[in-house]
């Protein structure tokens, strides 16, 4: 794996929206730190440039390119805008829908076999495993380049949280901003790679709503002590709610139901009322009772375009990776 | 969902093979008796055309269009028919073979949320839902057309019955036509939709053969009732065998064989002779007992051409969807 | 299905390199004996021209084709490999992971019905069955051409050998070639299926290393008789390993444990010192125990090469049952 480029945040790349220099290389995707900011700024300029593709009824520039989706634990929607990405720019794809259940064969000790003769039949591989560091041992072997698609509990989803910061982009400055992420944080990897990503940014401020024993790990919470990120623990929901820019809910699994109140951290009318005039209210998806059916005809609530816009972030992604070659 | 547009069987339109005006919407394909005898007469033209392209090689028009099969429950050979119908007409598929087995995630309660997200994704969408009505929740809320490809046991399977109707429709006129529909009818899901297609033509006898336990549920006797079709309930599939136009046959699963002795009402070499010289043979696929491989031979058995023309119908139903986007 | 081309090794054919004629009928691909000398020399000479093909970045040739992949048992490598082929043509893919898991509906017994349908859908059936035998009964249905891509336990698995063939042909004269393969014999799919292949070349030594348990069956052993093949059988790996010229390792499953010590017949560094110094090391992958990572290193070491070859050998194989038509 090459060495993540080191950056820091540029307010001159952050304000420019297309003319991004095209001189950032990028190789796998394993997690969301490895993300600076210009390269930040050339995908989401990219992924602009790909909401226009996809307008246009989408392109035929990739079609002699495969894109192996090799899923150990199954995501239909996950899977299906990773292809939709790769179909829209008019590439081809071998897929699996769940490849550790059928695997006598492909033994989870053997994932990097696997990943060196896929690299063989096909031009950039996304995996989700269902081990943490599962996507970074598959891209420390592979001679193609390796994309994660969520590795384990507690790993990343790096391009889960760059479709969300893609998607508060589009609608607000990212410098300054105020965001409240709210659920399981100790095992949420949507959350945890998202708290990454905003900590590039200036003057941006964090509070993490969740029980006590679902709180942040030490490894997010020493990061952004490291770089000076503003951040707050907070278990009251109401506390922050009306102070914020961003409303990022993730959910809290039933089998966590015995530690917490779940309708405690829940989303529903009456909540979305103190919210900000302003705000934005995200969620990755799947939902259960943490965000109510009401909200969505709220004109704030913005998860089901956060989701369409993994379509272009992933598209972006494709593009960079696969020009790098 | 838009309205179901309503018309009476019109001979005018069902003379023509081909000509038919081509003003006819259609958005979702929920269930079969939102066919009108225009709209079937329109689809059926549609579908002779695609014989043509297909015997041509296939066509390429389709290329920048995706189709997402989301299978809750399996289904090899339906799933393959809609897809090689896409690939046929040039476009391209996003897959699932068991979405339900893999559904820590897609919760059966939760179709409205994936099928709102994979609609950004796909140009259509083609479901088979476990669930009874499954179809009709994910058209409600979808943003592309959604195509029913089976829901529940009793449910509907539209594009069955409009297969199973088109390859009548190739051989025979189809009103005044009689016609025994054989097998277990009460939870026979082809066996229901055909019933509700065959009764838009005029003079058409239909005999439910089945025994008492699995005979036709009340919905669908009713609505022959309303509509004024002729109809019979029997048991004994000889008083009907040496009668009719066309036999469709359907399977009776063996969990029913406490009920009924099944091999009463398999069709094998000896009850064929007792069929009109011109009699058609039709069952949906698979068999298991009640249809012998003896029958395979003769010239009378459709049912492999029946499945072929599965993949002319989904085209033409396809082309229909898109269109009107 | 046809009958089997028969010829007898040809040395002015097996000389050529390309310009190899090209009247060569291939239908199915059921089993290896069925490939003669020519025929294999045909399909080499065409996979050294697909290597060509992919690194010109493929072909738009067959964008008309639909290639189905009915794999009843899972076997995520070989499917990708088939269908990468099929996608590096420029055709079109119909995939299943494992339609034995979801057969309510595709039952064992029926998959002569199942492959009559899918025929009216695709232009070419790749089957992987689990019972022995499954392919052949395919084949005698099919209405298009089926590529057997392993069946049962103790089956057979010609396109893996075909490509491990290939992989040794490219490096060295196959006549007068000394092979020693390895592992579990008796249900080892490809190391059955390589012996067949190699019997039909001229001066060729066989040394079969198994524990006596696990040895070659007689079917394969009468066959060498017959055609006065050269072969030993060897329970101790270290009195061959030095004399060959090609080392072929293959699985020892762990639930054969208890009747081998299956660290006996492993490859490590230590072994590799005392092959000869243009030996080639194969491996048809997976691997566990038996094949070490620190021999990954060494230039004799061919296995992720072989497994690369299964993309040029299964175009060929395409291109060839495909023109057929």
């Amino acid at each position: 794996m090459p060495e993540p480029v080191v950056g820091t945040p540029n307010s001159e790349f952050y304000q420019l929206e297309s003319g991004v220099k095209r001189d950032v290389k990028l190789r796998h995707v394993v997690e969301s730190q490895q993300f600076t900011v210009p390269l930040l700024m050339e995908l989401f300029d990219r992924a602009r440039g790909m909401e226009r593709v996809v307008a246009r009824g989408g392109s035929l520039d990739y079609q002699n390119r495969i894109m192996a989706t090799l899923f150990y634990a199954p995501s239909t929607r996950t899977r299906f805008s990773f292809e939709a990405a790769m179909h829209r720019l008019g590439g081809r794809v071998l897929s699996t829908e769940h490849a550790h259940a059928f695997s006598s064969e492909i033994d989870a000790e053997q994932v990097e076999d696997s990943i060196r003769i896929i690299g063989g039949y096909a031009d950039v591989i996304v995996i989700r495993h269902h081990q943490e560091g599962g996507a970074k041992r598959a891209a420390e072997v592979s001679t193609v380049p390796v994309i994660n698609a969520g590795d384990g509990n507690g790993g990343q989803h790096p391009t889960q949280a760059l479709l969300d910061l893609y998607t508060i982009f589009r609608e607000r400055p990212l410098n300054g901003l105020s965001v409240a992420i709210i659920g399981d944080l100790e095992k949420g990897r949507t959350a945890r790679s998202l708290a990454y990503l905003l900590a590039k940014f200036e003057r941006v401020r964090m509070f993490f709503v969740s029980p006590p024993e679902l709180q942040m790990r030490r490894d997010i919470l020493e990061y952004l002590d490291e770089h000076g990120v503003h951040y707050e623990m907070e278990s009251d929901l109401n506390r922050v709610i009306g102070e914020v820019d961003v409303v990022y809910q993730t959910q809290i699994r039933p089998e966590r139901a015995r530690i917490v109140n779940r309708q405690q951290f829940a989303i529903d009318s009456t909540v979305v009322r103190r919210m900000k005039t302003e705000a934005l209210i995200l969620h990755p998806l799947p939902r259960t009772v943490e965000l109510d059916k009401s909200v969505d005809d709220d004109p704030r609530a913005l998860y089901f375009r956060q989701a369409r816009n993994g379509l272009y972030v992933r598209m972006a992604l494709l593009t960079m990776v696969l020009e790098n070659r």
